[in-house]
């Protein structure tokens, strides 16, 4: 996910901009202000008119948090982004700080340390509320957003159209989820919750729209009560179409600010809601109501454990992103050996060209990252006309590349040999494809933990005092945001018990500054395995089709259980694509996934 | 740890005292009681005087609750109990909760459910501030242990005397650990400290004492300022020489339960404490204190990062440990092969015989536990006269024992083959011992934490669908308790991230209820690995020096990287151990641990 740096070319560059903060600071009273990089809803990636931090900053990552203070600028993001990070703040007099580093404070106590008792300057609509009481227990934190009104020519909200998913695709009726949702608020003793993650949304209400770039969701909240749904939304986002859908599903429409009011009026109730996700503007109308229940990821949960439809809508979905991959790699190594020159934006233009001849193509599901040699070792590299280059007869080219189906989501990585190897870049290669198998074909108990089994796909660049700076799988939405933000497989426990009916990806890697990247990622089901006297056991069922690079791997290293998972993907992948391919990509799918 | 049942066999059954218990309830105006296995200084294992739990119940496992209401009595333990509390149970009218299993409410939970509003009693020196917050969130709790004075006969607080541990062992004055703790009120802006934990205050000051069977502690709070050190304990457990060296280190004795005293005049200071540890009675008296500053296991720490002397001690330590295993082997499988009968019993008392004949023994660090067949099923059995089970020429005998030496603390578990084993048993115990290589080895970032190295032992379980109850490994004390409540190696995240010179068990395990139990446990240090582009990574060095039962495996299931970790730890075993042995011994050595 890349938002262009000529987003924010304009007159003023950033030492200025900060300048002209600082002065309202000054001019206001305060002794800093907080910039993330967030919209009202939580939203990982958010719409242009939120990207604050960017427009003060330069920084265009999708995590990390600006901090000022009257004199001083602070950067802090974490390892995904130092390397594309420093190269952006650079002249911008705006320090960076690399989270997750020994010795990096966190953003808040760097500036508890700034600015003591000083008041504080944040926008509460950008917080959720567990992040907003952290704040205001460390700092003096006021809800003052004056300061957005200095970003000179901000771009507009999106007024993107709403579509619905049918029920063909999304395999649920939004009655029947509004009942589920509904029985949630009997089980908790609540008669009203606040629906405001955006993905939470489009999935509850079977709507898709086209608000955040690569997430098809619309700007919105949603009340649910036993008798009631409303959601609040621009009228100008319904055709009438949607409008009659609404209508004959018992949704009410208000205006997007509406919900201010509306909760107002909700005093004498019990409201429920998830603290993690909700902002704390719309917090602070209903925190005096009867009752507060506060449930995490009530409806998220509901949304990560898919059903049989979406299922079934995944496998084909995968199915045409694995004709995409044979055809692409079929063209990618013919021009190779005959030579033509190829770029890394080639290979980008090449694979959405192949995607958008599939059926049911709606988007890529973020923009593809095709990274040659040393760019493979930038965490989110976007090619661009600058940076652009030419593959040549060696190293490695990653490709991280998903696409939106109306049946399905896919993201997958595959690392690709462009010519002879070094000795150092087939062991790295090995041992992040022992990792991927290793944590691929684990058995483990029903309620395990994604930060249990993170360990699974690290274990063997560990024995060599290796590692990589990210988690190693996250939840992939079914039409929504391919990171889907509830069962994420990395280190850092979030209390997720693994459940059939999962989907998340598998993509452990190695980065080598300044040489080469590897990563090598699938999508994967969570699927039942067996059921003993020691409980019900589960294991993962790869969606994923796409060859692995055989070229790249040293045998050697790799033990027979590990030669017959990639024996027995190979046999499957081409058992599956087969029918799809015509004889020509069969016989060279065949040769590319020769028995090892 | 067990103790036996005879303790509490009086005139009365349980049936009886629940009744009574019951109408003190009722008499008092209370609708129910909680009743934990707990002393005021949240031991794990505690003194006679405080087994309330066992008196009412009969049951006698560590840990585990007992609630009673009005109408009805209810026991909550976790897995390593269910079966022993199912036994001691029996009869007794109170209805058992296995805790850890699907379903099961917590007691708190159940508690709320039973007695709505009513109030409840409980004695507020048992409970950690966190656990009576929490119940106070729950329930009416009200701190009322008039209860207790139903118990007849109950045994009286122990009065052993203590000791000084000496600084050839510690290897760290007094004087020194002071001023690390002062360090820490400093950097956190406190004037005073409380410690109440009591492992915390025999590192401390560098005191054991014998109050608890198997750990050398002392009944005794301490608190630290800037200028006094003082320790609240009985006057008749302190010799002229022990007041001797308190003096002479500026350590003001006063009477244990003179502490409440002396903290009500502490009003206008700042104090620090774990409320994780502390007791929420003792709580009282400074929760209005000037500040209060919550620093968990802030003692804990320091105590379990052993420096280079207790490191040395535990590695002189494993080759006592080490003799006895030779020598209790060699006699072991020669009254096998001569035909002669022997009991659990036996084993236990030979084994304590071949240690008390080590230098600088100081007791076992909990009671061996000999499991033969279907015994070894049994989490933390413990053979009594009427259970002993005469050894048969088949099946396994699990054998978990552990040692305290004046320079260090063993426990290690080994599981005998007795006779010809079944595929079945064969196969668990490689899976068992695969699990153990796995995690052994393992090669981990500085910081990683116990709940993400667990899986490592189980992931060979898990791929056949089985598993075991317990955690993986605990913290080992140095001359304390053999359970050292630090960095718990098991699936529930505790935060804690390792560092070289922590001590802790790698012991996973499999049980077949009914028929035979399978445990392998070393005891291993966390020591340096490499320092990489990718930051610092640890390992562990295995401090135990036991065969393994090389005849109980399945070689075609082991890697030959697992096999040469065998081979590698029987040379360094039979290295070690060699100066110990005789010509006799050394050669029995030599065959038990042939190359695989």
């Amino acid at each position: 996910m890349w938002l262009s740096l000529r987003t924010f070319v304009g007159m003023k560059n950033c030492i200025d901009k900060i300048a002209e903060l600082q002065l309202w600071l000054k001019n206001n009273g305060f002794g800093g202000c907080i910039i993330p990089n967030a919209d009202p809803h939580q939203s990982e990636y958010v719409e242009d008119y939120y990207k604050l931090r960017g427009y003060f900053s330069g920084f265009t990552g999708s995590a990390g948090t600006l901090v000022v203070t009257c004199g001083k600028a602070a950067l802090f993001t974490d390892s995904r982004y130092h390397i594309q990070a420093a190269l952006q703040l650079e002249g911008s007099g705006i320090e960076l700080f690399k989270s997750g580093l020994p010795d990096v404070p966190l953003y808040y106590d760097w500036l508890q340390g700034e600015v003591g008792g000083a008041p504080v300057a944040a926008n509460a609509y950008l917080f959720s509320i567990d992040d907003w009481e952290m704040l205001a227990n460390k700092l003096k934190i006021q809800n003052n957003s004056g300061f957005e009104s200095l970003w000179e020519h901000r771009p507009a909200l999106c007024d993107s159209k709403i579509y619905i998913h049918a029920e063909q695709y999304s395999g649920e009726s939004v009655k029947s989820k509004l009942e589920r949702v509904r029985q949630i608020l009997r089980d908790n003793g609540a008669e009203l919750c606040i629906v405001s993650n955006l993905d939470d949304i489009a999935w509850l209400l079977n709507i898709r729209g086209a608000d955040v770039a690569y997430n098809p969701v619309v700007r919105s909240y949603v009340i649910v009560t036993e008798a009631d749904c409303v959601i609040f939304t621009d009228y100008d986002k319904i055709s009438q179409s949607v409008g009659g859908y609404f209508a004959s599903n018992g949704i009410l429409v208000k205006p997007y600010n509406a919900i201010a009011d509306y909760l107002t009026d909700c005093t004498g109730r019990s409201v429920l809601f998830d603290r993690g996700s909700l902002n704390y503007s719309i917090y602070e109308k209903v925190k005096n109501c009867r009752s507060l229940v506060n449930l995490p990821l009530y409806i998220s949960r509901l949304r990560a454990v898919k059903n049989s439809v979406e299922i079934e809508g995944y496998r084909n979905a995968m199915e045409k992103d694995g004709v995409v991959w044979v055809r692409f790699l079929q063209w990618f190594y013919g021009c190779l050996e005959e030579g033509l020159t190829i770029t890394e934006l080639d290979v980008m233009g090449k694979i959405r060209e192949l995607k958008e001849a599939q059926d049911e193509f709606v988007d890529e599901s973020f923009g593809t990252i095709a990274g040659y040699a040393e760019h493979g070792a930038i965490g989110h590299y976007a090619a661009t006309a600058d940076s652009n280059y030419t593959i040549e007869r060696r190293s490695f080219l990653v490709i991280d590349t998903g696409t939106h189906y109306l049946n399905g989501t896919t993201d997958t990585t595959r690392t690709l040999s462009c010519g002879e190897l070094t000795d150092d870049e087939r062991r790295d290669y090995t041992l992040v494809l022992k990792g991927h198998i290793a944590l691929g074909t684990a058995v483990f108990p029903k309620g395990t933990k994604g930060s249990q089994l993170d360990i699974l796909a690290r274990q063997h660049l560990w024995q060599q005092g290796f590692n990589y700076g990210h988690g190693t799988g996250h939840g992939v939405g079914h039409l929504l945001n391919v990171h889907e933000g509830y069962a994420w497989l990395r280190p850092r426990e979030n209390g997720i018990g693994y459940e059939p009916g999962l989907t998340m990806t598998d993509e452990p890697g190695i980065y080598r500054e300044g040489k080469y990247g590897i990563r090598i990622e699938n999508t994967v089901l969570v699927a039942p395995h067996s059921k003993t006297e020691f409980g019900e056991f589960l294991k993962f069922e790869h969606l994923t089709l796409a060859p692995y690079c055989l070229e790249a791997i040293n045998t050697d290293m790799l033990t027979q259980d590990e030669k017959n998972f990639i024996n027995q993907y190979n046999r499957h992948l081409r058992d599956r694509l087969k029918k799809w391919l015509n004889a020509d990509e069969n016989l060279f799918l065949e040769r590319l996934t020769y028995e090892i």
